[in-house]
């Protein structure tokens, strides 16, 4: 909050409680001040260290080695995310619309494998749950300024949409019909792989897209010039997505950034001006 | 049809036969009405559902457990296409043209298969000629104002058409001669799979086209340098197709969307005015 | 020629054999004429067609079974060739000039394997070099307005050469580092297939164009690690000679297309204007 | 140095030993003199010859046969950069700042392996560091005009760092999510490859990027229908970098290019205007 807002806008009365409840508020949602961003820094930090854990976990050498150091280590991270989910949910007006938001569920996931662990025993299903804290970085990215150049690209491929699922559904209908080809073609020898049709298009993708595992690959003259014809298709079909990124990009021009990381108690919303006062989505107050 | 062309163009006196072939061209030919919109949403569904038993037909495992339930199902989806054809046959104004049709081909051969089993015994190459089905889908996507993205794309492919054919040539030209080169380079290691000129070509446009399977690979230095300049050389290369498209797309403005979905009852034509009322280019009258 | 040229610029009186020479060549080279479009459709039937024995020669099967028939076919395909040679040598004015031009080469070589296979038996290496044969089909269209395309494509490569030298460099360097650092990375592990420089190199080549074969590829976790690198550094990479293409591409017109396809009887060079009497190059004055 | 310079500025008294400094200076680090411009042509075959050496000793084959000749050439180039080096440190006004320079570094690390493998037995990983006499390449094409359409790529590419940033952390963590994903469906096919969460991920990428080598590739159908989404959204997701790429170089101008090859003898900054005189960066008078 800018100094000036602070004179035109006077700091209302409230009680210790609600005042203890908006500075939580104001270091854990927002980073404007030097202890947000402190946490912020923190939070990437533990986030990061939590997936190398589970990473680590899932090399057989690795867990066999260092099991009780990595079960440690999940314990503090586990705990220290609790803290944070506790904090979060004491400190939002409304704790329900936060329990059920799309970060609330992922903050929520990021805990509960560990806790339940004790309950059943930790199978490997449960724990690489546990990756998805990689998504409580967008969070953090979110309130700063870096995303300028993120949300040009998202305004580009908003705008080419319709060109976008017109080029998937060209894609997917190629495809099937190839896979279905090449099925035909090439079940007379099934130690090339084409088993199925959908075995097939699996095939067709892997091609079209210049993948190429060769796990399945045509062994008949026919089926070879058929997989060619795929493929110098899948070569020139690739300018068609490029080409519509570029145009839009060329045509978009950059937005300006959201100077204000300010987010609303009430609904969560960001990217509010710098003098906002009231949330501009739900007219709630803003902290100042 | 608007209300001010119903105002317009006062409904003229038809036998009720005509009517109802009006009605059912209305409904299963165009998308303006709430019936003619759900008749398409039914079709699609039914045409995705067909497609996916003949992918399922083709899994030995699942064909082997549910071979019963699969052609039972099979059988109401071509007894529903059969009605379906039969009424496009009877509602337009000339059979045998829509008979001759690109669409009236796809959609007998969409049928003919499931019949023809009961004669001889059901083979896995006629079953899949079913999957053109999915070509029926494009019809329905013609009628609605989905494919402006697409009409787009394809004003741009061909304003670039001389540019492709020349692309293309350059790429045959270079796929061959480069085949042949490897041919006699690697002619010496069968091991490596260069086993005639033919199939040299295929590795080359494997490898130029980035895919790259594997099954077939230079062992040689002097087949792996090679092998490298040519890799080099498709890395490159790719940049001209997307340059092609891109640089087109860049220059072409979005047309307008078609707003009217009606279909001439004569010539099949689509894409026709709001307010036309004889078609534009055979010059029947449109229903209204 | 145009009639209006004829009017302007009398034909001159030239002796018989003179004439039939000028005809001949004119038929050959160029393709105003009825008799030399059909010349030229004609050749490149044939050429098409005698590459298409090339390949299947090299085929073993199809060469066991139908040797003496493409033996057969290949000395007709040859003599047509040898005609057409003597022909070409015949009605230029400077027949050494053309014995030696790029055209001329490729000519003699199109058909001198037939010939020493007579005296050696024929080998695979002699037999493949008349695959160069679809170099000529270049000439044939290098005469006609199919060109446009092309040409533009040719000037945009031209406008970046710079950038793309540079860019080529850039990946020689890279491929040369990453391929030394791999092999020293992955050197403990042979059966990975890093077994000296230029064989890490080339597989840093086929994993930078994201061909990816797989017959060679990391064991240990650095080398995966660093390979994901190359891959990504690649993906990214490939976004530049597009880009250089394609703001190339948007920025170029379309070039005006050459509507004369006379060529000079003492040069060869094309390209001439519609009204153009003497060769721009060398000043010889251009067949009517 | 411009005539025009020589005559405005009048070369001032120097020491006989100052004056022979400053004309190897001239010579070793500038490219103005016909002296200085063989000095680097001589320097880049060197280095491209040592460079070739390096590879060569790895390849067993080679080195087992021709081991004593590729070491006394490696002798007879180590001697050359040794001398080089040497003269370098002579010439320049502070030889500490250009012996911990990133050339001095580079320098150094090309003629030490050399003489270590006399101490110890010369191994793979000390001989393969002489790779990066590689980068001395580019000390000579900073100094010419080569470096022109490289600046506009560079420029282009710095520009664009913020979106290039954002769509790499964007794979990445696509990566990450889908490689654990794609682990937790194929963990009970221990054969398909999938054996740990940074394995799957390393396959993630090969996936991602087009690579697909083909050493971990899915078995189950949930598996290969992920790979496929995979697939298609790597195929769609390269259009970003080129469509940023592309756009910034449609934007961007070409750049004025440096004409002078002066360097500063003080800090080493070259492109220095024409008629400069002092070091644009610390101020020290240029060589004249």
């Amino acid at each position: 909050m800018n100094i000036e807002d602070k004179l035109i806008f006077p700091r209302m009365e409230k009680s210790k409680q609600n005042h203890l409840k908006e500075k939580i508020f104001e270091i854990i949602f927002e980073a404007d001040t030097p202890l947000g961003k402190l946490f912020d820094v923190m939070l990437l930090i533990t986030i990061l260290f939590s997936v190398a854990l589970v990473m680590l976990e899932s090399v057989p050498s690795i867990n066999a080695k260092y099991h009780t150091i990595l079960v440690v280590l999940e314990w503090v991270v586990t705990i220290l995310f609790t803290i944070e989910y506790a904090l979060r949910l004491y400190c939002v007006r409304k704790p329900w619309r936060y329990f059920f938001s799309f970060y609330g569920i992922i903050d929520l996931l990021s805990i509960l494998p560990t806790y339940l662990g004790i309950m059943y025993p930790s199978t490997k299903y449960l724990s690489s749950i546990r990756i998805l804290r990689l998504f409580r970085i967008f969070r953090i990215f979110g309130l700063t300024q870096f995303m300028r150049g993120g949300s040009m690209l998202l305004i580009a491929l908003r705008q080419s949409r319709a060109k976008i699922i017109v080029f998937l559904s060209f894609i997917i209908l190629i495809v099937v019909v190839i896979g279905s080809i090449m099925f035909v073609v090439e079940s007379e020898h099934p130690e090339s792989g084409f088993t199925s049709i959908p075995t097939s298009i699996y095939w067709a993708v892997v091609t079209l897209t210049t993948v190429g595992y060769g796990d399945i690959a045509p062994s008949t003259a026919l089926g070879k010039f058929l997989a060619s014809v795929v493929m110098i298709i899948g070569y020139g079909v690739i300018a068609v997505p490029t080409g519509i990124v570029s145009s839009e990009l060329s045509r978009s021009k950059t937005p300006e950034p959201p100077k204000n990381t300010q987010v609303c108690p009430h609904c969560h919303d960001s990217y509010h001006l710098d003098k906002a006062v009231f949330c501009k989505t739900c007219g709630t107050k803003l902290n100042s």
